[in-house]
């Protein structure tokens, strides 16, 4: 565990970044060196103010980790890497002065996903993206990279196979998304027991474009946006995690249902020589049974960062649909961004260099 | 209350037929007089077997009801109107076998809603697909008329409108069902809970067969089905009532979602002399409400009988999207059944005669 | 509906204020006229900021109820009698000063339901403590009446038969209560979901204290609170609405579980020649079925306003014990309050007159 | 893992049967080697048939295990010791032919638990008591012995230290008891959704009898039980796995509550120079928090085998109370079972020669 690279992490006390915290305990190349989270919490130590409760087995943080004491974001961080959990709407302006300090900024938050020079990534699917940050070298010293939207990442998997091997016209996606998605306090108990809500603030409109740039063409330094629409519905159930979509898709060259899941099932992403630390042996699997994927069952395969799909038929109106399951803290969020994390590091953006 | 019809109910034990017993409770056209379930219960009373469980408020069926003493369904019955909530593995040569001693079988199941003779209906959209049980002549004395699936009551309501205004061309429908479609004792506790569901047996099916037959038109005796394929995706999700449907549709005729709001608030249904009295004022309430509508709070619109619609926006895809939430007990099912009984009463295929 | 008394709400937004406006609906005695909600809201119309996803069926409070301005607390109110849905830290101060101009207040927060001067009613069990507003005439020209917390109302209803009948020598209680118990927004749903909570803040001390006081004798003035000392274990499950407890009481006179059952089916409250319009016809109900009373399907009985007690039987430790079911939102809540307004009217302590 | 002994899971598609088969799993003692249902499964694989979605993780059994063919209970076995979990209403007299044919069986089952010569053991409580096995002589060449009910593991564990330190002489429970704990299908979703049900079959006998025999003295190889009695009320709510308890105890020593923290905290078990390798570090958690234990939160302490214990305070009525929280589906049940089947091998009650 000698030499490995100090990290910050913004944000340290939300859900994402408390399972981010999780991850980062045995990590073979990363150690968690500093956490943040909002000025109000400043000063406070970590264990006081994380989302212990939202992790699975209760306190699974080591004690001197949450013994750290809080910085605030615009606080001086020392560690080069800074992974950020931090709500979308604070995390713009804070993102920018930290890249302007020279650091490697890696993001789970919305707020520069859709910039033009900075790459949104799945590491399976469009790690060449990574190559944009060279354009960032007009803004500021450091890089940005972000990661999708939790269902996003889960969707943009499940296509990426099928884009690849056949082409896609359009798609359509109805979401039955998690609680833990929803972040700190989230949906209160009396709205979501003997409900569902048939709206998710921002979702849909997320789910209509990040697939598109995630699937897109790098062309001299400017991503070309995949062509085919995406129309979503979202809605939030009573499920603690994993995000599960239905998902009909129109592809350019006609497929029957076989060749849908052969194409699933042969997906290994982008190959490469190391292996990222955080990278499921398989980014899909093809789950069999009628009713399945099924949130309980299926979203720790992979220790929650493969994503599931199931249930592959004709459809009548498109051409193929499906259902993905994907466990939006772990792929969809805080392993989403840790694998981008371990991403640059193998790609020589060494975060003490800033660029290589 | 005097000269009421007697009317006898089949599977009046299951979850349906004990919501049927409870609509009957003061109907001023209705009395109801016998009750039957499966061979295994027969002799026992009503009350003993009953689903009273499944109702909101406890006992809502009168003491004189619930000591009725339950019949077999292959039993003599003396009323001439018959209500069948039978399961439908159970009800196909049931119905057939009342209907061949002259009874109006008035059923919710669904052995018999895709014959070519058997009318599919909902009144306030195709009351005229009625006269096509002058075909049924030819097999039996009585009569048999079916009300759609649940789930296809919804979409073929907020549907017709559409279908009348626009016309439409392609549908694609993802489902959130409550736990009461499934009946009793439908799935475990332990695997819904933290849980959903991505197959509902046999539902897609019928989501993409019945909307058509329903929107069909009559022509020679033979209903001419609509042309737009629909695609279904149905999900069971935690909630007691109430299944909420995601669609999307593209159109003959394009129209933005103001147009499409219009169409929705103004449907009234066949216009009629006689109103059924249980028909609601309002067959489809567009709500409002960026999260709207909810199982929740929008099932009881209407006593159940009112479908929502609400956050009807343009598609990226088809042509414009909304959200439908239907009662799938009431406007599903019993009340489905019941007013397609009252539908018949008024039509003058009285229950004595057999056929006018 | 001519003469009715015109009332003013304050804290009406909240859920239990919104429960009230809903029984004010078409109340025989009193006109709602006047809501308010904390000094936050003050001049928004009240339909904006009501809790009416609380309520079962959705809109059902009249629109000009709706349309009406919130006042902030301390404004001048016109109606002589005022019901108070407040936050007991809101609750304290507010209600002395309107008692102070001479107002009529009955109040469902906790603030001053232990004052030595204040009565704490259940109309059905001590109605004779409102003769101690009398000794209020030192403090102020109003009155101020209060009823109990929602858990104590369902407790209290079953003690009192057995206090009447047996003594009560000590009472041991643990809880399962609603969602709807805890107000807005409530525990968030990532907390409840798959899970129970073991505590809720300062519930055990309201069971350990006022029962006696309800229980208690007026001498001379005073009330003289009954002896037993009550131990309570409270806990928040997911259940919308309806507390559930589970009682262990020990006599004073031994008593059989048949014994006790014939208390608890022959209690009628005190005896009254007016009925009040909210009192059900029997305030408990004795439900037979192992596994009843349950939330779902005995909340609801005698409109909510009927505590429904099952499963007596020998208790090992104590003397007997049995299952207590109470409606929070109604008989624990709007309907306790609303019950105690109307006995007021009824014993002459006129809102105008402000005292008899 | 050379020289493991061969083990027999009879009932083990069950929940309880599936989750001893994942403990087993990577067993440093025992191999599974034979598996067996109801006859009715006979002769088809263990995967097919196993509660494999009763599992945390999804399929953690492996391959080979899965493809064992299932054996009936009567079948001959050759694995010396046998783990039993099936229902209660079957283990019976399987228990005594398999015993009488020589075999160890280590069972889950309610069926013998009472005998006055079979063990009913929690390791760190009473195992002295397995030496009541040499009674067994009489009625067969084998060994029965016996574990707890699910919930009676939790309280007799979290009494044992206050037994020891302070003498108990009464006890009242109220149980908060997850799904998992009633077994396959258990209750369904539509009468556990917004609902708790206030009792389950035989579980208040089961509390009220099995502690003392747990707690009570072997003389003259017979026991003789604990004399406190025992009140409990039951309830199912909706919950995974987790049984919460909540307790009043009357102790013979008075005590206050910072003496019984120390109780608990201090209790460590029956000391043994072999550690069980199913045997947590700490048998009690003494937990902090105002609302701690909670189900989610601290029921996979000690990986499932550490009972929880907060909230500890003065009782009102008896002396202290406290909240308990067991996981009822390890240290309830696959893991009592487990642990007894441990104790056996080191104290000598060798599988292979019977008895020592």
């Amino acid at each position: 565990m000698r030499g490995r690279i100090d990290v910050g992490l913004l944000g340290a006390t939300g859900i994402v970044g408390t399972w981010l915290a999780r991850m980062l305990r045995d990590h073979p190349w990363f150690r968690l060196a500093e956490v943040g989270a909002s000025p109000a919490s400043e000063g406070r130590s970590y264990g006081e103010v994380a989302a212990l409760s939202s992790l699975p087995g209760g306190a699974e943080i080591p004690d001197e980790i949450l013994a750290l004491e809080l910085k605030a974001p615009t606080d001086e961080w020392s560690s080069p890497l800074l992974l950020c959990a931090l709500p979308s709407r604070e995390a713009g302006r804070v993102e920018e002065e930290l890249a302007g300090r020279g650091h490697v900024v890696v993001s789970n938050a919305a707020s520069h996903r859709m910039d033009a020079d900075v790459p949104l990534i799945i590491p399976e699917v469009n790690p060449g993206h990574l190559a944009l940050v060279e354009r960032q070298q007009e803004r500021w010293p450091g890089m940005l990279i972000t990661n999708p939207n939790c269902s996003v990442v889960g969707l943009a998997l499940a296509l990426a196979p099928l884009h690849r091997a056949f082409g896609l016209r359009m798609v359509t996606v109805a979401t039955l998304q998690a609680l833990s998605g929803a972040g700190r306090p989230g949906p209160s108990a009396g709205d979501m027991l003997d409900n569902v809500l048939p709206h998710i603030a921002g979702e849909e409109e997320k789910l209509a474009r990040e697939p598109q740039k995630i699937l897109g063409e790098l062309q001299e330094r400017t991503i070309q946006p995949a062509a085919f629409p995406v129309s979503a519905q979202t809605h939030r159930v009573p499920v603690t995690h994993g995000h599960l979509l239905a998902v009909s898709a129109k592809l350019d060259v006609p497929a029957n249902p076989d060749e849908v899941v052969e194409a699933f099932a042969g997906f290994r992403g982008a190959v490469r020589d190391e292996r990222l630390p955080s990278a499921p042996v398989r980014p899909i699997d093809v789950v069999d049974g009628e009713a399945r994927p099924q949130p309980r069952l299926d979203r720790d395969r992979g220790d929650g960062m493969t994503v599931a799909v199931g249930r592959v038929r004709r459809c009548e109106t498109l051409d193929v649909k499906f259902t993905v399951l994907v466990h939006n803290l772990v792929r969809g969020a805080a392993g989403a961004a840790l694998l981008n994390a371990e991403l640059c590091h193998v790609s020589g953006y060494s975060p003490k260099a800033g660029r290589r």
